[in-house]
């Protein structure tokens, strides 16, 4: 697996990663319920012997100008080996649901220059980077909100490969999903997983990084 | 206007009709937060002079089948002139969220069934009826709940013709709304429309009732 | 209509304006549920395509001298476009409610030097200023806190044509609705609209600035 | 004192009466918050030696229908010596605050029957009746709802005569009051006395039964 | 009447004052729910004309050495014309609930010089002082805690008397009254009057400062 | 000890044996917080190899007519080995703190009939009866109250030795106990024993049933 | 896998499948958070064509007597292909927690007839079953609740063997992974497993019925 | 006993000695629910003429490391005449449910060192140090949180001999205990005893300091 027994990996991003998670940065409640909470129940149980602590410091409603103003207190002081970084969601949604309000909308050039800041302070503080690229769960590609997403999405992937980083695809599995599954039954508001939803996302991680321990 | 003075209206249904209604129907708050009470407060501030009391018996999570099971109850007992029925969202919705559980399922069938049942039994207790048909705020009219929820759409409809009873088409307004907006910004989960979905319900009832009091 | 295509309007007061909207100003819930909601709610849905965002900062129980020292915080440096200032209620209430409690009232002179600095902040600050009168829900013009409101009225008046800024009478529709409708039927304390006295207030404000498309 | 040392003394009505009485009918908090509990203490205070028990079945929201329909088993069965009935509130006010739903309404031929009714069972019990005038707190005697409730307070004085019972007129002490200060000061919403109602309300059923005990 | 009209009176002291009154100092709620607010009611009911205004800063738990402490910001900072002192009940009551907690006691000699850096202060700022001895409602006066309140009470009066301000003897009033009653009726700890209790004691002030108005 | 190993113990009575106990009698919580727990504490912790189980039914403001009134139920039906009686506090307490709501009394003769009524139906059924005296910590025995319960404590010994049953007297450990401390310290209104003054009834129950075991 | 497309499961037993589920049995929040919930969501996200509906109705607290109590309404009225049946901890950890409350207790005999019992309903009523033994998450195979939860786990498999049921064996799974962790890890009272045992009782499950979706 | 009359006596730790007691350190709750309660109970109602004073200053969740940062605060300041400490639980408990969470265990020697830098403060400020060990009521001595605990008691006995202050094993009186019930008879989680457990904790206390009057 990509990473080595006792190495701590932190997560971070909006309300797909914060899911409820206890303040401040905690073990008990810490890791909310969604999809890091799912990855970590799979180190626990099935790699018991690599010991990943595992942290969560995603914050609701956060667009990634707003993960950056953090970014030094809530991922580079906590001095994890690996940080993963799952930004973007709000950024495009702003766009869509409160659409005259511009002052919360994070434009495309923004959100790459948060991004790469974020990147830079990372790499500084010799923390490995993982990229996750924001996802809609809208099985329309041609949905506006999709295609924004998707702008987005490529932007994630395009500076994954510059700083030469892991980046992992959360679209493409909902995309293969939805071809059995109506977006209602893994999300109720195209954004927020579910629990299923969180599965699909931690099994896309494992694959990622290599986790071969399921059965 | 289609109502004569002192008439009494009674709007049922399920969530999209309910909106939190008082329980038991009563006069504080139990018009709930929606459509319902957005046409009670043009009623009101507009034309006080007609003196229209409006009932809601809504109940969320309703199914036509549901509906009809308490519709001598929640209707026929409380002797509106007029009976406005919303239902059918949940029929549909069901077979997309909780595909599996088919039990919850009410396919077209039985919805027109449903719906003949709860017809019959208002015009034999000379109720007035007008139907609005259920809606999905999905402006994709090929994906498949929007298709199915249009099924939905037009067995109302046909009803509706054959019994000659109005009915409100609560789809087309909406769909003429998302040309200029994103659905995200009139409802969340694309099925309960919020304070604006509200008042663009409330203007299409109005003008098919004839209401003529804004200005 | 008065506003450009994508202005910020920013409403400010008391509780009328307050009606338990979020803290601190933000998007969700922010617009709290009386009369900036409804106005919000109209151009939300009949004229999505101006893209006017909406702000709200009135604060329960504030008289204008509280209003003024909060000015430069909550108005001045959100940078609205247009500020809607609805705000003396509780200047004459606390010399009916609390007579003894003589520190709690705003007398004449001191409300027209309060709302002087207000308009001069705004201004400088090159915003629009629109000043709404406040008003008492009681029909009976020789009742002494209706006179007294009344004086207060006729300062905003005064001070609206001295600065040539929009003044919007919102006594006047509530006395011509007090001729078909109980003051009960729109307020329970004579102060606070529900949401039919919401409706109205909303209307009248459409109408004082132009807006034309509800049907 | 009208009452003999040891008399059972019953108040019944409407949310005037009730304020918050504990449920079911019982000692601890069972006279709520109002005039009820001021009497009751100035008997404790002032004539303990009298022991005096007095109890609360009023019951918020009560038209004189909903009083009748439960006067058998909140008034007689409890067996007081004496039963003081306040009602009429609620049966005025719906015609105010709801007028469109008539059937909430208790018009004056109606009220005049069901206080008819409950003083024959109160007679037929051995029960003594006190009837006190339901009231307004406005001081506007044209106003409608108060002269509305002028006709229900002329007919508790006509039943009163007729039937011989004594009959405390509450109208006139708020009217004597109202010369000294504005309706706000004991009441928010013109029905519902706080504090210093409550012991303007007290004061006057103590002149009427005759207590001499305060100083 | 000792007050004028237009003065400001504040009671301050431990709970027997505080009585559940709100935070900040305030008007809704801002007299609690015991003597304080039964004298308030007086005042208003039957003086309104004098328009004295009443305030409460008793803060439960406090003995004299707390009140002191917070005399500056909770009295003199507030300027009332009259400050009416009510303490001494815990500087006793720990002494026999808590024996053994010796640093919460406040003995007699600490007491006095507290008592008197209050009213120096006080009449310093030029505010009348009216002080009321502390008291416990237990009619055997060879109860150890009875005897050790009483030292307290004169040095209550001595005090008075030495400055020459009005001295309330409240301990009085509830010893005749238990003549007729037992302490449970007015009193569930012998400490915190009820109702009654407060009753009792708003007469005693009343009487005092030569209130007349009742009837 | 008296108990055999596996007896069950159950205990009966007011508020003083109540303590906040889960209802229905259950495990969890079965006991609630006061001398009832501490009894089991002591048995659990120093004697568990007897297993004896503990029950509590006592209900809060319960006088020996309520308790009689559900004593099948609550006592015969539950089967226990030996039953623990402490009632008649409330049935003199409310002599004396609701001295006019005469209905609410329990005096002597009733009281004595209330008691053998229990007791004959525990024996009826063959299970050993227990009476435990109600008490007062009031160390002044010419306090009215204290003599009061003095009398029904006495009846409660009269009854013991008739019926040659178990007697333990509360009036005495709580009289020696207040020669060195105040009533406040082991109760806040002479009736309901805290933490402490559990303790004592604990132990005295303990020295009378013949335990030994704590050292 | 053993389940046909479109089959019924139902789980039942005690917290540990309980889990904080909706009442009454739905489709919202209906499978509480542990194990069911779990595999529930491996089904939803790996073998959604597969479409299984599944159902709770666990209930905490429950032995096998309560099981069986309530087995027609819970489990055979609701008509499940497969009903899946985990009980007995509790009729073990009452032997231990409350050793002396032996009402409570379900000996080995009892519960193997109800276990019987159970399995002629359901197979009566063409349900397939399958058992699961309970299990206790101690190391400590010497430890007295370990021995005797190891006896009731041996009663289910000699049933299963008997009825040719497919019988699932907890306790190895977790025996296991003890060797790796430390009980505190997967469990806080080593009865209700945390997210991390549930995970690994819902592999153990997916296991034994031939699920292969995962990767 | 080891106490002279009117000594102050602090007990600190974790949540074993914290039991949800009352912040700040105060006389009302200030004891928690669990063994500082029942020794101060003890002392309470068995030695009333000692007048002990007892103190609670645990804190849930804490690590000697976190005790030793807030010593100053919580023992030193508050100058008791002795300070009994109890920590250890969650320096060994965190290696075990959170292995991989290394920054939050506490090893042997920082363990060592942290307690010696308590001591030394203590008695460098004259404060009477007790310790008592940190315990895991589990039988089996091989298990290896009851192995490592040893080791940290081992460590508390070598510390107490060599500073030469009074050590309380409290891990013995369990182990004894355990012989006669099993440990989900005092405990639920084998760290925090339950009543029984406290009074098993309360009574090694007592013997070890002296205390003779229970009987």
């Amino acid at each position: 697996m990509l990473f080595k027994n006792g190495e701590k990996i932190l997560f971070t991003g909006d309300s797909v990663t914060d899911a409820g998670r206890a303040r401040p940065v905690g073990i008990v409640g810490g890791l909310g319920s969604a999809y890091v909470a799912v990855i970590s129940d799979f180190f626990g149980a099935f790699c018991p012997e690599m010991r990943l602590p595992v942290y969560n410091t995603g914050v609701s409603g956060n667009t990634s100008r707003d993960l950056l103003a953090r970014f030094d207190e809530d991922v580079i002081a906590l001095q994890p080996d690996t940080a993963v970084i799952l930004i973007g969601a709000n950024d495009v949604w702003r766009q869509y649901d409160y659409p005259d309000y511009t002052e919360r909308h994070v434009y495309p050039e923004e959100y790459e220059q948060n991004l790469r800041a974020m990147i830079d302070k990372a790499q500084s503080a010799k923390i490995r980077v993982i990229l996750m690229t924001p996802f809609y769960i809208e099985p329309n590609r041609e949905d506006p909100m999709r295609k924004r997403m998707d702008e987005y999405g490529e932007i994630v992937k395009k500076l994954a490969k510059e700083y030469g980083v892991l980046c992992i695809d959360l679209q493409k599995p909902f995309d293969k999903y939805l071809q059995y599954r109506y977006p209602a039954f893994v999300v109720w508001d195209r954004v927020h997983p579910n629990r299923i939803g969180s599965m699909l996302i931690a099994r896309e991680f494992l694959k990622a990084v290599g986790f071969d321990g399921f059965w």
